[in-house]
């Protein structure tokens, strides 16, 4: 039996092993099968799984602290390993028991990766019933991780009806093609491209939630959105980590100390200035870390409880206190990945140190909803005690 | 039996019995001997003290957490209270086991409140031996609390040694003259000034730690600093929260929509740049809580468990923590006295509503040393693993 | 003949001599009768008079540098002298060639001194005919300087019309009753308090730009609001100048080094976070004066140009640099006020100083209007090169 | 006879050509023969030769806004351009009127383009006699633009002495290697890699300022420090302005409202944060353009005068100034680099926009040293009136 802890110290593993080369594979920008497959053998990827089916039966305050540190190491394998995490749970926010106990044995037994097909903004995924089938078909713009997934999540809006319908179906079919078109600033390895749904069938009874052709909604079908963002809050604050330790090892190994303008100092590490900033950044990501760690300890009580017991205003709370966790990580995040270099000195910036991919990838991703409208959302709370409305962004 | 939560509402109480006046107060400039009563009656003073003697049997985190919240009411009331809470802890920091159970059920019997003349920068008070008695002399610039108080801790190097000896003797007597000399910018209610200490005579067996004149040194005595530098802490941030709980009711209450440059809108709560003004705030001030209680709960077992368990390696993981809780506490809370004002307008400048004082109140004490010193010290510890060497500051 | 450079150094003199016991006037509150009889004996009152009257015949561009040298000496007398520039150019800002010719002689020969009764977002002076006369009633809430003036400008609406009528009276009269109520954090002594106008009566001939009891408005009219804006923006300026001012002596004459976690020190001067710090402030000084020198010489020569050829596109262009410069000012002087602190010591928090009115005279002004809406201003102008629309704020 | 205004627009047209393609020759790495030959052609490159040889016979004043004007298009060009221009007037810097007049003849009749092998951390060139002429021999770790240019200035230290002996020798030659290894994160076009430097004659007539291979230093030799950290603060501004005007046009291309958590709106043209976040950055940079002119008129009119007038003061002065100037142009150019995204939402992060380059190009160069020696050298100049030592670096 692996404790909490055990499984961090698993995750930390990974994270060193993916930090040795992560600038090679950020500049060859291939397809990570290579890194879901190190996830899978460690037994990341089932973390969340069942202990029965062989998972490791821990609680999402864990799988927030592995997701940290995975990003730690890498950003974009942190990223699909946390998307995952959420493509796994789907299930229990909005199936039916029988569907949770089918697709956690399903996927607990076989280490299967999630992949998703599921971005909001794009409403052109449609479904049509066809018998006791639902046939998908549509375009999605960004499907992050489902081109490495076995399984993906795919989410459409049932013809004739407003009502979103959810299903697992097996990633590599040919009815679902991936166009490789992700090719952006940051976490360049999460395989977000877009998406071909043509056609692709599904059991009326594997509609997540669906009983009777009918759904039966709860306020815990809403925990996707504030579970993803502190999935996202995480992996920013681990990438923020990740420069923070990568600079501070550069400086101890190259760092020259300044010759003019001071007293002469004999090593880096005597740096008045150096010192400083490196107290700042850390201070701040301390900061963060605390406050990204309460949230996951209180939404991993919700997560975990009875799915009935959960009211609107706790999770309009978690909302806003994630929201907040969110923009402290991000804000933190890209100045953190902006002061290092003033602390590394100038030959860090030569590319095959590749200091510049921790700002890439968290300023790329952390634009995925503006910030500006978190510091709004936490603002209409503190002054009107307005909790959000569940959107698929709030 | 009253639970740790109960007490932070006590203090909360306390804080809204406070907020009322706080700015007449602020002008008044008056020795606080009511708000003193107040924590006494509240049985905050003795909320450390045992439970046998009629004390709240409290630990270091509750008590952390009051002294926040009497600070968020009154930033003097609650730095009062924080150093009492230390000076009564001395004795447990340094004592023998004699000692502490004479102190603790002295002042914990009486609710007694205590003072310190104990400024590390002034090295003028001195002791001299007389027999069975040590005599205390000269002069402290700044002795917080003692004139409000009933005991009072005193610190002086014995002549011709470099031993420090601490020693509690009554407040009020003659040979300690307060010179009612703190008139500065902000915590104008902390009775700061200086004392001169006239042949002051305590007994030998009351010199803290020494048995047979000899003191046998343990790392937990220098867990006066990082126990002091986290009251501080918290004291800020109750400040801040307090300004944070000010400004948003004063918006609420009195904030006009602005009428130039945009769509009229009915009310200020429905402004944009206010909402984000807020959340930005809140979201900080939640990122420092949560690094403040971090700290608080890590120090608090340490300084409740056996003294010594203390290792030197701990007690520097401790200083660094709190160091970095400190200076977000500060810098947060100084941004955050600043900005109110641009979420309340321009009436909120009024002298009435005294909405400065936060502002005032966290400048002045947060100099007590030098910020960028603290930054240093975290950045020495990320960088070289260097923990800080126990002195008066670090 | 003075020249401008002259007249800026007469200014530094005057603001020497205001600096000497600025912090016992903040404190006592007085209406500052002798400061202003200073401004006139030294000739600045005139500054921008008519040189065949006595003035000294400058330019707008050496009154902003005149008003910000004041400021550093003390901010509530800078801006009296500020105000009172834009109230004696209102006559040439909407005034017919013989109104202009009238009240320049008239208040350059004597010297006198102008306040307002102008707060527009209080409607409620009105103004009734009665024959050749127009008649002022009503209430104002703020009325700069006022009380020490020797001529009051008036503003109000015509019964019955939506026509905004300027009129220039004596103060000194008992139909103009002050309330002597301001009393706020900062700027304490500009006498800005609510006053009643009680059926002031004045010839309609004055009735500034008015010809047979109409008006013919041109874009020069609105140059008001840029004008004085800039007039703010200079007295931010020179409050935080004359903080900076005054933290650097403090740090020359009474700073110590810091003991406690470096390398030791001899003096202040050689802390490298004292030196570091007072360059980043020194810096941001530096550029945000070039812009508000910038912005002052471009106002100035449409000041100065003949009225007629102003365009709406000019002066918005104006609106929006000097819109800029004021969000500059402000927000880089707040920072100023705040961080000076860390940089004297924890003992220039004593009231004696008064270092802490930089920081309430900036921050209570700066309210003026909200600093987001000047952001947006920019920002429109910027995204989609909008000017602001001539309001009484932009 | 072109003027100065007209040089800035002909600037304008070349940067317009380079932002064209600058993201894709930022990531096809290969060496930017065309882009100096666009430079040549557009008479920039001779736009401070004398107009007598067919130069522009400009000032610096000018060349300053040029430089930022083309790295508003593309940064590494940018650079290039300044680079040019110090190695131009290198020879007005140290050599001898005869030396002046034939390097200036020379350069600027046939529009050569100047490089350097001069970087001073590296004292690894060193100088031995051959009778009248001098060998240079050795390798240098960054030497900016050598391998684009037609002439390079290289420096040494001669064999058995401490003088620095400059020269100016053909950049194509055997004996001049060029490694090829610029590969950083950002000014990827600046052929900045080292050189291996392989007994290149020079004839004693040729070592700049050097009469009876004797040197008669002058302050006005000094000024090579301030004048080149002025064209690396010019350029860190174009590349700002550069990111800006990209943001701005996207914004206005591409940006969609964001139709969560606030009221609908049609564009990003009427998103509130959007406007404001425009207005701030736009504010900021306006301040640092202002201070960078200011700077460039100053050290302009020193530049042009008669050598013999500089003295050390005046340096001392232009050299904190530009300091300052520099620190502001590289913290806000960063901060607009990072904050650009939050205004044009998250499709703009991918990679053929290159919205990215501007921060990684202004990361890069503003390590060149470090800015917080930059920060302290205004403090000690603000605090203790200290002028900075002429060194390579202040």
């Amino acid at each position: 039996m692996t404790s909490s802890q055990e499984w961090v110290e698993i995750a930390r593993d990974i994270a060193a092993k993916l930090a040795v080369d992560a600038v090679e594979r950020d500049r060859a920008h291939e397809t990570p099968y290579e890194e879901v497959r190190l996830l899978k053998d460690s037994g990341l990827v089932t973390l969340l799984g069942p202990a029965e089916h062989g998972g490791g039966g821990q609680t999402w305050e864990t799988a927030y602290r592995v997701i940290r540190e995975v990003a730690r190491g890498d950003g974009s394998i942190g990223q699909l390993l946390g998307y995952h995490y959420l493509w796994a749970w789907a299930v229990r926010l909005v199936g039916t028991e029988a569907q949770i106990a089918a697709v956690e044995e399903l996927y607990t037994k076989d280490k299967l990766f999630f992949g998703g097909a599921v971005n909001p903004r794009d409403s052109d995924l449609t479904i049509t019933e066809d018998g006791d089938e639902l046939v998908y078909s549509g375009h999605k713009s960004f499907s992050t991780g489902s081109k490495v997934s076995d399984l993906t999540v795919l989410e459409g809006v049932l013809e004739g009806t407003g009502d979103h319908i959810f299903a697992i179906v097996p990633s590599r079919q040919e009815d679902i093609v991936f166009h490789d078109d992700w090719d952006n600033i940051g976490q360049r390895l999460t395989e977000s491209g877009s998406v071909t749904i043509k056609n692709v069938r599904v059991p009326w009874a594997s509609a997540a939630g669906y009983v009777d052709r009918k759904f039966q909604p709860l306020t815990y079908n809403t925990l996707n959105v504030p579970a993803i963002q502190l999935v996202f809050t995480n992996f920013y604050l681990g990438i923020a980590q990740g420069a923070l330790d990568t600079a501070l090892a550069y400086t101890r190994d190259h760092t020259r100390a300044w010759p003019y303008g001071g007293d002469d100092k004999a090593s880096a590490g005597e740096e008045w200035y150096i010192l400083e900033g490196y107290g700042d950044l850390q201070a701040k990501l301390w900061a963060v870390e605390a406050l990204v760690d309460r949230a996951g300890a209180e939404i991993s009580e919700v997560l975990h409880a009875p799915r009935e017991q959960l009211t609107p205003q706790r999770r309009g709370e978690l909302a806003v206190l994630i929201a907040a966790a969110k923009q402290r990580a991000s804000d933190t995040g890209l100045e953190v990945g902006t002061k290092i270099f003033e602390l590394t000195g100038a030959r860090a910036s030569a590319a095959k140190y590749g200091l510049d991919r921790f700002w890439r990838n968290l300023r790329t991703h952390s634009l995925h909803d503006p910030v500006a409208y978190k510091r709004r959302e936490v603002g209409a709370y503190a002054l009107l005690g307005q909790l959000p409305e569940p959107t698929w962004y709030t």
